[in-house]
């Protein structure tokens, strides 16, 4: 028999399998569940299935929505010409944050590594050069992470697509080499972007 | 417009109303739901309504349990003639991981504390009295934390149970095992040599 009544131990087992959470967080998570109202635990609960169920992808950018098309595709004040391509959704809302990037995006749920055997197959790179085809994109700015998968990607997107005629530009190099985009601050990225090069 | 959807930002929301998770965690977290397989997601909803659920109070100890009576309470093998009085349920779990203490407990859910308003009516104390008055016990052991709060309410149980003729003990205060001198406040050294003992 365990110490704790099966509910709370299988509570704790689940938050434990969440990135960043020990055993120890995972205790006083349980804990503060169980002094918590039910109301407050069930919207808790509803918002974790809730995210699964409604959120889905852009059919165009496959960036997270809960429509067909993502209220960024979906906006007449968008400059169509340009499409930034970045590997997560998360890499979106950090881009989105700056408020000075006014084109569309390209999500490509991953990024090539050899080591971890991704492939170009495994992520969205044939739904970009399909979008690609279909409008008129003047420029694919390459917003991957300045890691080895980052770089590799943005290389393979440039071979992929420049023999199209299509401008391909890195964003510059102001975010440390070995960062993440995601916990980039506002003014870097917003440099990032203006400091782009062409590939 | 937010820069994710409702079902999203309804989530990073929730997760960050839970103790010790900022924004940015709660952001990751999201984002793992979202990449988490539906299974799992729906196994972490419904642990944490479950937990809430099914997980009461014993009627016994306030300890939390599934059933009427938890383990302990309800255990042969426990000396019902000692019991330990603590502020939490995760309190019962960290005496219960040393394998030392054979006797039942008192979970008062809280702590005297005149700072916060909560009285002695406010926590389980009138349940103590109750169970002390009921069943055969010959000791009180308080394992309430050694802060103001731990300390007054333990003032509060000896003062309100001595009277009766119980003994009313208090576990020892002094340097962690495996600590150092050096780094221990002064309260702390000056209680572990008041409650030195002979060799």
């Amino acid at each position: 028999m365990g110490i704790y009544p099966v509910p709370v131990s299988k509570l704790i087992e689940e938050f434990e399998r969440l990135p960043g959470i020990g055993s120890k967080t995972a205790q006083r998570l349980a804990f503060h569940v169980l002094s918590m109202s039910r109301e407050r635990v069930y919207a808790l609960s509803d918002a974790i299935r809730n995210a699964k169920d409604k959120v889905t992808y852009c059919s165009d950018c496959y960036n997270i929505t809960d429509s067909e098309l993502c209220p960024i595709c979906s906006s007449p004040k968008r400059d169509r010409s340009v499409i930034c391509v970045v590997g997560e959704p998360r890499d979106v809302a950090a881009l989105e944050r700056t408020k000075e990037y006014k084109g569309l995006y390209h999500v490509l749920h991953g990024l090539i590594s050899p080591m971890e055997g991704i492939g170009p197959e495994d992520i969205r790179l044939k739904e970009l050069v399909t979008r690609v085809g279909k409008e008129d994109v003047k420029e694919i700015i390459v917003a991957t992470n300045p890691t080895i998968e980052g770089e590799a990607t943005a290389m393979y997107i440039s071979k992929l697509l420049k023999p199209a005629g299509i401008k391909v530009t890195r964003i510059a190099h102001g975010i440390p080499v070995g960062g993440d985009l995601e916990y980039a601050d506002e003014v870097t990225l917003a440099r990032a972007i203006y400091g782009r090069r062409e590939l």
